[in-house]
């Protein structure tokens, strides 16, 4: 799957069976953009959520919380705002979100609290609900953008492209299908960022397997990027499955199947975000293998996904390797500077390090793999078998102009 | 203390009694820059130093280290270059490491294992031995630069400006000295980064003594600055007391005089070097209060002195002050966000939460408070009494441009 949604995909794009949107513009972005998106289901949903583990957790992360905690196996849909984060408003911002979340289930006729809520954008300032109220109304008129790519929109703050995945697999002959979106370009780090994903899945699969399953995909996806090393009040990915495939997730290799696929479109989704990572022109992605464990490849490739300096390098196509291997020397774990190797390029075209010892190497060759889009790069801890993959981007002077005017 | 370093000040510079410094260009740095220092004191030094936690440590650090284990009490001189960093070069930039020793030794009259080394520049490279060797000579003869502020400007990189930093107290009417210089401008976090700094004093101090002293100082000032939260493999800072003042460092008050004094002028420095990070327009000094205790007041300090988009924030003079309870909320500490307060510029000119809550600000008035050098952001946690001050600086376009292009 591509790190880029082309246009002809996001126009085919489709939700799961059974589900619908609904997108309009209510005013909270102030260039008149979609800004306000509706996803809700025929049938009632079993439904899982992964959150930010950021001290600060904004209001609608803490009504989702308490609302999967009562309501997992009734989730009828999800409304979602760009514009306002909804974060560090206290009791009245709580307040707010549920009455954003009523709102929502007004519109599609459901309970409150079977409505999820999600909102992104400015943090520290109050959401407009009059102006909540007149979108969610217009939500379900005659002038909504019902197409499903318009949610994928509605949710996008400095993303330059929606994201989309989908994938599917076949169970007793019943095709089961996912399909999900996701936004985030910025303040975007493990665990989760300013990064929000839904994902929609037409199998029938109980709460406890769906949580499961969505805890498993998201440490190998959404947790394996980095843009700029933040990380958000408001990141939240839900997963609702509402069962009208007629495909029921049962046994344990059904659930290793759904797992798989559920595991490709959060990987899909988390690749599209951080090549769209805030400046970002081509996506980085780290191979680290030969961990004494996943943990420690793991924090070792977030070392290097967070280094401006390697990432700056990369933007400038500089084979300054040296920088990698600081960015590594002081992750925390205990590697051993004599036993890594190091390459650029995929099938390890280039070596440039070899247990601890310069490789001479054509600098214009290793240059060159720089602009690949994805940049690969494949440090070897020479520790022992356990490896992992994560995925950043480069670091342009784009970013700081996104990032110095954002709020003024 | 000013946060930069005048050409007036750095003109008058000078060594504490009995230190002489010569300085040349070896031809390490491409643009044939004075790149070779070499100080060294009429009489034995005590010495001390602390170095890089990265588990990738520079030859100079690992010979460095070895030395002050066997002579701490008879050190004799430093002896630095820039351009080559000496890092990630095996057992040839080890034996490298110490022939440099061994050359600065010869310069200077000493025994090989009475003189320190440091490196600074690009990793992964070997030093050129035959210019090294051609410099040392050049460094006795007629065509040193001998004037201070010359060894101050051959161990930068992309500083800017050189950073220089002297203090003094009487101690039984003997006038103690300490007077020091440093280089560091990107690759800058704590624990220290590609950070150099000597500092000389003709107190008389034993070893011991002057290590307690040097741990102390560092942990309050360049352990309190980041730039990029890059850590680099070469970090080192030396302090050398030759007792030329007569004046020897003996009772506790003695000792606590001293160390205020060496804590000054760390403390300088640290600043000069956040204040010069790579790409920066201003100092940002981060005052955390009300901590429950001084590590977790360090621990929020250092996460909102690393977030991109805290300092990009302040670059553009956006008051977007989210993004630093944001930073403080992924700290790692437990911080409880509805007792945090927060305040832009100094006296708490504008509070901009209360407990929690947003407070209405003036967005003109907040963005002039950004503009100041330093740029001064004070946030109390509201869970107990301890504070800490932490340094960096803004983030601009400036810092990309830099580092995309460093080695090529």
């Amino acid at each position: 799957m591509s790190a880029i949604t082309t246009e002809d995909q996001l126009a085919s794009f489709t939700l799961a069976a059974g589900f619908h949107s609904a997108a309009t513009a209510c005013g909270l972005k102030k260039n008149g953009a979609l800004d306000l998106a509706l996803v809700w289901s025929d049938m009632p949903c079993a439904a899982a959520g992964v959150f930010t583990t950021n001290r600060v957790q904004a209001a609608p992360v803490l009504v989702d919380h308490r609302t999967l905690k009562v309501a997992s196996g009734r989730i009828r849909g999800v409304f979602a705002n760009a514009g306002c984060a909804n974060a560090v408003t206290g009791e009245r911002g709580l307040a707010d979100a549920y009455r954003m979340q009523a709102l929502g289930a007004r519109a599609i006729g459901a309970a409150d609290d079977e409505v999820l809520v999600l909102s992104t954008g400015v943090i520290g300032v109050f959401l407009d609900m009059d102006r909540l109220a007149a979108g969610v109304t217009a939500l379900r008129g005659p002038g909504a953008q019902t197409a499903p790519h318009a949610v994928t929109r509605a949710i996008t703050t400095t993303d330059t492209r929606p994201k989309v995945a989908s994938a599917e697999f076949t169970l007793a002959g019943r095709r089961v299908r996912l399909a999900g979106f996701a936004k985030g370009a910025g303040m975007i780090h493990p665990n989760m960022a300013t990064m929000l994903a839904v994902i929609t899945t037409d199998a029938a699969i109980d709460a406890a397997a769906l949580d499961r399953a969505l805890t498993a995909a998201v440490g190998h996806s959404f947790n394996r990027i980095s843009v700029d090393g933040d990380m958000s009040t408001n990141d939240t990915v839900l997963v609702l499955a509402n069962g009208a495939s007629g495909a029921t997730i049962a046994s344990a290799a059904e659930e290793a199947a759904f797992v798989a696929a559920l595991a490709d479109v959060c990987a899909s989704l988390a690749r599209q975000i951080a090549r769209d990572g805030e400046g970002a022109t081509r996506l980085v992605e780290l191979r680290i293998t030969g961990g004494a464990s996943e943990h420690q490849a793991h924090r070792v490739g977030d070392s290097i996904a967070c280094s401006p300096l390697v990432k700056t390098a990369i933007h400038g196509n500089d084979p300054n390797w040296g920088r990698v291997l600081a960015a590594a020397g002081y992750s925390g774990e205990a590697i051993e500077p004599d036993k890594v190797r190091l390459w650029f390029g995929d099938g390890d075209a280039i070596q440039l390090l070899d247990r601890g010892l310069p490789v001479a190497f054509d600098k214009t060759k290793a240059s060159g793999l720089l602009q690949h889009d994805p940049a690969i790069i494949h440090l070897d801890l020479g520790l022992g078998d356990a490896s992992t993959t994560v995925w950043t981007c480069d670091f342009s002077a784009e970013y700081v102009s996104i990032n110095a005017d954002y709020t003024t």
